[in-house]
């Protein structure tokens, strides 16, 4: 499984693309939809290129790293080649209809084509259709990353809802600070050195040891004050929905 | 301002105290209600300590660093001297009617005992109640901290609200995905990498420009198919409330 067509120029097919040649796999092909795009992955990867599903090259495997709802009109359109996608969110079964060697190659990271990353720090989340073709892509997964996990679909599910609530949730939390904090002249920047004193603690503990804060401490009186300070009706009810759940939760 | 009392043997005063000690000012005496933890830190800092309200020595200030539900009565067995306290909830006014000089000396992190800190990073929020000992303390807080900020007590509880979000609720959402992933045989440390990616964007950016995800991407397909999988239903519920107020917050 030595010459790849990458299906997709976006930012999972750039970064794949990339530490694929340094690990001395062959690109054959770029495939995308927009012939430029396809041209400059083309050009960094020094290979072929093209806008047309019927002109794909012959290869070893097929990596399919294109928006999820395009994957379905995509694959009406390839003759059955060994194939793997990059989604967390889409289950294995989108091949099985017509394909004989597929699997799922999800890299656990948020990509953007500017910034330089580290791959082989990047946990792959593997699953195979059959344990051969599994043990093959888990070879090449291991040759980009130090972080290399057997997966199956219902896991990656779950995966996937989990970092909805650890990535974007938790973002989300410090939009609402940073918001607060600007509604009262006040740089969200303060707020770094907490952030990075919560975050560093996730290396050694789990989070739920390390939990503070009024919540955990059962503090009404700062709830109910907090909930009455905040103005916006919406940040209000999450305060207070979420606090519930860590009372809740701390039992 | 160079000889100081410390009011309490917790986890602030402890750092205090050491970082005071080695900026050359002079801790005169501990105070604690239990004698022990007065004996301890005092010995750490090299000077005297009692249980003893009324036998405090003379000093030029006091920095009050105890639970916020005992300071109105230790503040009643005091006599007038200049005085901070150190806690991020309780208002300037708590030392009005007994106090000449008065202010508040605002750490901005978690502290533990035993953990060593960079006391210099800590962002220290101060408030006077006379320009001129505001500037006393921000001159003693300036020698603690590179980051030192004014700030009135509705600006103050305006920050503690937000670093509810952006510390013990993100936290919180740390939990809420732990669990997930626990009761799937998935470790959380899977999603260490996808985190620390997120916090390092904080440096650079507003946490609303970096926000990822299906609410932001209003992927609501996704959205409800995460919300069928989750079992339980307060979790559904912050699921749900979280993506809409993401979903309104780019709108």
């Amino acid at each position: 499984m030595k010459n790849i067509i990458l299906l997709g120029s976006g930012n999972v097919a750039t970064h794949l693309g990339i530490a694929l040649k340094n690990s001395n796999y062959t690109i054959v092909q770029v495939f995308s939809k927009s012939i430029k795009n396809a041209k400059l992955l083309a050009k960094k990867l020094d290979t072929h290129f093209t806008n047309d599903l019927t002109k794909l090259k012959p290869a070893d495997l097929i990596i399919v790293s294109i928006n999820d709802d395009a994957i379905l009109s995509v694959l009406s359109k390839i003759k059955d080649t060994a194939i793997v996608h990059t989604s967390g969110s889409i289950g294995l079964d989108v091949f099985k209809q017509k394909f004989t060697n597929y699997g799922v190659f999800y890299p656990v990271q948020t990509f953007n084509k500017e910034i330089d990353i580290n791959i082989s720090e990047i946990p792959f989340c593997i699953e195979g259709n059959s344990l051969e073709f599994e043990k093959e892509i888990i070879e090449i997964a291991k040759a980009l990353s130090n972080n290399v996990v057997n997966m199956n679909s219902h896991q990656r599910k779950q995966l996937h809802i989990a970092a909805v609530f650890a990535c974007n949730f938790s973002n989300h939390m410090y939009s609402i600070a940073d918001e607060l904090l600007a509604n009262n002249n006040i740089d969200f920047k303060i707020l770094l050195p907490l952030i990075r004193k919560i975050n560093a603690n996730l290396e050694n503990y789990r989070p739920k040891e390390v939990q503070t804060g009024p919540a955990k401490r059962k503090d009404t009186a700062i709830i109910q004050e907090h909930i009455a300070t905040i103005k916006e009706n919406e940040i209000k009810e999450l305060y207070h929905k979420i606090s519930e759940n860590i009372i809740k939760y701390h039992e």
